[in-house]
């Protein structure tokens, strides 16, 4: 059965979107147990019928702060994201979900779990869309490592592979090298030297350079960068998207044939507004952990925590951090 | 009187979108000059009629080739875009625009016309698109600098912020530092130390760290960071707006009550499309050399290297290097 320990507590909607998230995927996978961790009386007071049988609240007094410094948080055993990781060590749950501090679900994550063996830091992993509105290109570092040596970023390459073979089923996944320009000598030394080790894998399909307009062209299964070029690259891209699902409001409210025009338009625009929601695409992957843990946006309201738990349990149900291990060690990836 | 010395040879599309488009501007401008410089037989043969007044041809028997090393390119003195650069240096242009190789425009830039006295390197800048689907945001740099030092990104945001100051109006520019979180201590100490230094410049309102979102939420004027996680960010949103665009289209193909819709909401989406079309907002210009020079996008038609020329006009004639220089001098910026 499939577990999925969720901090119920750090969100900044939290635990109301934790809760209404977690009671709406209890209804629809009666076959996953979700653990509520944090302060019980905070968590039952969402509740206005009893929890059905798949949800048990785990208490925990304790809250790691949006700011607060990972250091801190780690020495803290008695808060909700903690409590979660303890449950995926100990084998109770097989993925956390926590739409807290990043560096501290980092860290955490790194002293109660451990990196695999072999792997030099984990990487944040998450899909942007594609013109499909579905899951596209796998993007990352996303911001757990803002620099990287060439021997780190060649590793998130492998993680991110390994990511869209298990949960997206990719044979042999098309992997590129964000940089500047195609040609080979851009963007300096160092990213020379991931490209020369990464053309030696045999399972992937190494692509090469690729650009920022390569994210949405479908021509990549994993895109690989630094982690502060990553996160930028990602919020630019949200950023933008909000904007145009803003601009399409407003176009179809500037005046009264343009309402008319709206209204005759309103399913298609719908359809497209839904698919721009960034709360779609909510949940990125730690990876390179020995347990999965999955990060939700920090300001995610019920429908975003919710597509961060489909993450989850999808993952956890593909077992990504065993076939993570098992793909490594077979040498050709 | 304005001049503009065009090169009219190294896009991708040219002559024949760099003559298009000068003509165009020609038209519009009877008080600009505009120089195309480039092989004579192959410019004129774009012409079907006898070119203006105020179009001269000069030649130039050589190409800087699209991905030609730019230290080669740096020593052939036949070439289109050294003609270019040339009649800046003797003031017969006020500025220089080429949709070729950005290095070798680098490159050709600072030997012909060196860079102002006591700037390390030049950067190049662009305007992103704002909510009204005007010139937002000032982003810079975009691809000049892979690497950069704490005061190479000090001087960036003050070139940035007299580009806005100048071409814009502003008088007070809010300035941005690019990073992955908006608290202090993030994304390392070189931007720490960015930061403490921009902190001091009176004459600039510096915000401090933003996130990727923040280039189009209209809460900066300047966003400064790395030549790479600039073209990274600003190639990433040029990607997901062509994206978009293709799935407005096709959402409106879908069946016949979509197609219904999108014909009645045509002049909307229209304008949305319109507004989102990255040719609009072509042109950036290179920031902190002794002349203008404004970049097109290397696959450039008529359309974009017009909004390219445009854009150069617009800095010409606003006078920003000599702008730039009595600002910077003026040591409140």
């Amino acid at each position: 059965m499939t577990s999925i320990a969720v901090d119920a507590m750090s969100g900044e909607n939290d635990p109301a979107a934790a809760v209404s998230a977690s009671l709406r995927m209890a209804a629809q996978h009666p076959d996953i147990h979700f653990f509520l961790c944090g302060k019980e009386a905070a968590i039952k007071a969402e509740f206005t019928t009893p929890p059905p049988d798949n949800i048990t609240i785990e208490n925990a007094d304790e809250v790691v702060e949006m700011h607060e410094p990972p250091k801190k948080a780690m020495r803290r055993r008695g808060t909700s994201m903690r409590r979660a990781m303890d449950l995926v060590a100990t084998k109770e749950a097989q993925t956390v979900v926590s739409a807290g501090n990043t560096g501290a679900l980092l860290g955490i994550g790194l002293l109660v779990l451990k990196a695999i063996e072999g792997i030099h830091r984990p990487a944040i992993a998450s899909f942007v869309p594609n013109a499909n509105l579905s899951d596209g290109c796998c993007l990352l570092d996303l911001g757990a490592n803002v620099e990287c040596t060439a021997d780190m970023l060649r590793q998130f390459a492998l993680l991110g592979a390994v990511l869209t073979m298990t949960v997206r089923g990719i044979t042999k996944p098309r992997v590129g090298l964000l940089n500047v320009g195609e040609e080979h000598f851009k963007g300096g030394e160092q990213l020379q030297q991931v490209a020369a080790m990464l053309k030696t894998v045999p399972d992937i399909d190494f692509i090469g350079n690729v650009e920022g307009f390569d994210l949405y062209l479908g021509n990549c299964d994993v895109i690989v960068c630094d982690g502060f070029t990553g996160n930028v690259a990602l919020k630019a891209s949200e950023g933008l998207a909000r904007m145009i699902s803003g601009i399409i409001k407003k176009e179809f409210q500037r005046d009264w044939l343009s309402s008319l025009c709206g209204a005759a338009a309103y399913p298609v625009l719908a359809r497209l507004r839904t698919g721009l929601d960034s709360r779609r695409y909510n949940g990125a992957c730690f990876l390179g952990l020995n347990g999965l843990v999955v990060k939700s946006h920090g300001n995610a309201d019920a429908v975003a925590f919710h597509a961060a738990l489909n993450y989850a349990a999808r993952a956890a149900q593909h077992d990504l951090v065993a076939q993570t291990k098992t793909i490594l060690q077979s040498g050709n990836v």
